[in-house]
């Protein structure tokens, strides 16, 4: 059996990575996105213009920051967004960057 | 007369650069000092450990992103939090960021 895929606890969160975490175009991209499918979804279905691995560097990279969670379904991963943790955490703070115009 | 200091306009302000330059705990740490000093602080007084030129790079930084205005005031530079710009761009980014216990 595969190891589960780690992802820190709610009280592991730190804001700094997850400022990080979220001030890359393509990550917000990929927030958007999963702000906008609760059920969550496998982040290869979207039109990124990135390579594979480019993106799972990137999925990563959310979710070591504590931003989504992935769990596997058959031959893909299921990304979603930690909303609740994030909003507990840093009330206002997704909200505030997914009203960016820009 | 030396020259103004630039700063980038409200609507020239991007989410990606005020979510970068957050990322950091010295500069979120000047943050949230100049959220407790509305009347703003030349950074040089606060104890952050740092030399002044990583100090003056942190604040550009900060400047450069649109989330601080820094001003001349006799031999020093003023800043202050843009709460104004970033709470209309972003509602609830900053409070949510300042209410992170980490």
């Amino acid at each position: 059996m595969a190891s589960p895929i780690p992802h820190p606890e709610r009280e592991e969160i730190r804001v700094e990575a997850v400022l990080h975490a979220l001030a890359d175009p393509v990550r917000l991209r990929i927030v958007r996105e999963l702000a906008a499918h609760e059920e969550g979804l496998s982040c290869g279905v979207l039109d990124l213009g990135i390579t594979a691995s480019t993106l799972t560097h990137h999925v990563r990279t959310l979710r070591e920051a504590g931003v989504v969670r992935v769990r596997p379904r058959g031959t893909s991963r299921i990304s979603t967004l930690r909303r609740a943790d994030l909003d507990a955490l840093y009330p206002g703070l997704l909200d505030g960057v997914l009203a960016a115009r820009r």
